[in-house]
């Protein structure tokens, strides 16, 4: 495996890995890297593609200055991680490699950033567009792979794909959880031992949510009240969100009569979790 | 030289090239085939390069309906120039192929966009930036050939492919002229004989411009007051802009210190013509 810090090396390494024959397959990640990461880097095992892995806080998506300081890595540690997962190459830049001068350019995806997170984390979301569009210009990966967890992220950036004609394959892959049910993130490090303790209930009241759909409610509202009274029984939680969206627009729906999101975003004193299930309805 | 209508014929055909060791040169257009084009073919005619020229009047970049239905293009006779000039592939895709649902995502590049023609043609330059990303995405070159005409259009689009990190050289090419010194456009033909006898007076009052500089003006007002004096000449010619601006943000300047533009645009009845002519002054 090698490490490159500078876009012109990671293109060299990528021309000669294509020059060979190889596709290439890119996993997008902010370092800090955790077994979530791991099952990406599984997906992206096909035998004929050269696994490329990049690792960059994008400062410009953070809409919190603490959240972003708070977001330490240890690239060494990443390092030995993607090794033992086979991975090929890792883009590891500087800020600077990656903004030489403040960008003039910006990726706005209308539409689906406007509900669930969007309204909370101004500009995250075109920053997020913008960073990934340039990962993709520098690693031109024939298949690049999210995690589901995020899941307006990877619409925003199915959707900039296809409008842009992008020749990439978006690969989404299933949220992974702790046996308790709490998504992988690397938040959680930030949790202290008792929010940690309480932080699978966002998963129990997104489930609770899928139980009341499955017991024949096709109301929003009672489906998402039901899982806002799981997230009562811990008073020092705090709902940012928690939404029954269309599926295709992130949109708010009334009835449920097609595929849905669930998606909730809530705060455990400093942290900020975020999860989703989806579900569907048949007529 | 073969015509394809689809993205997907067009990325064969650019691969096969590449397949066989070829380069990828670019020349977007929007038909109308001038020899204001052949010179950007001519320039595009690097030995080991395969050359794509792109047909495609883009409707979103047009602010102004009636403009977007007087923009006719032939798309025979445009075929009949690219083959005779050496053009390896044209790309002609309908609006369909390009758009086949809205698009959601849209390139924006601030700053650049909010002098000259920005104001004017609101959301133009965001429709352009967009389309021409498109057609990098879909045909991938080494090299897009633009006219230093549209300086503007010139300017944002070096900006997006540096900020996005696009791999390709974009290959600014000198304006073309009638004899008389107007710059080639499609929009000359829409000229009635008085108001295309007419037209060469706005290159006229940009070398006018040039020549104040060159007599040691550095007052932008003045240099500018110049070459409007000129443009009065003719009562029924409407000046829209006349503007010296720096030639790295395209910003108004008060004084001439270094690098400008000095870039107009007219109306000659229904038809808007634009024109432009680069600066340097040594301290």
């Amino acid at each position: 495996m090698t490490c490159v810090r500078t876009i012109a090396e990671t293109r060299c390494h990528v021309a000669e890995a294509r020059r060979t024959g190889l596709g290439i397959a890119l996993v997008p990640t902010m370092g800090a890297l955790h077994p979530g990461h791991g099952v990406l880097i599984d997906w992206a095992r096909r035998p004929a593609d050269f696994r490329v892995v990049s690792i960059f806080v994008n400062p410009t998506q953070f809409d919190r200055r603490e959240d972003f300081e708070a977001y330490a890595i240890n690239l060494n540690a990443d390092l030995e991680f993607c090794a033992a997962r086979g991975v090929d190459l890792v883009f590891a830049p500087s800020a600077a490699e990656m903004y030489p001068v403040p960008l003039s350019t910006r990726i706005e995806v209308t539409g689906l950033a406007d509900h669930l997170c969007g309204p909370f984390r101004p500009g995250h979301f075109q920053a997020v567009a913008t960073v990934v569009a340039k990962l993709f210009q520098i690693v031109a990966p024939d298949r690049a792979y999210f995690g589901e967890k995020d899941a307006q992220q990877l619409a925003v950036i199915q959707r900039m794909v296809a409008d842009l004609n992008m020749p990439i394959e978006i690969v989404p892959v299933p949220t992974v959880r702790e046996p308790d049910g709490l998504a992988l993130s690397s938040r959680n490090a930030r949790l202290t031992p008792e929010q940690r303790a309480a932080a699978p209930i966002l998963y129990r009241s997104l489930e609770r949510a899928l139980q009341s759909l499955a017991a024949g409610s096709r109301s929003a509202s009672e489906v998402r009240q039901t899982a806002l009274e799981v997230l009562a029984e811990i008073p020092p939680l705090r709902v940012e969100y928690l939404e029954v969206v269309d599926a295709a627009t992130l949109a708010p729906v009334e009835t449920v009569t097609g595929p849905v999101l669930i998606a909730a975003a809530v705060w455990l004193g400093a942290t900020r979790l975020i999860d989703n299930v989806a579900a569907d309805v048949r007529p």
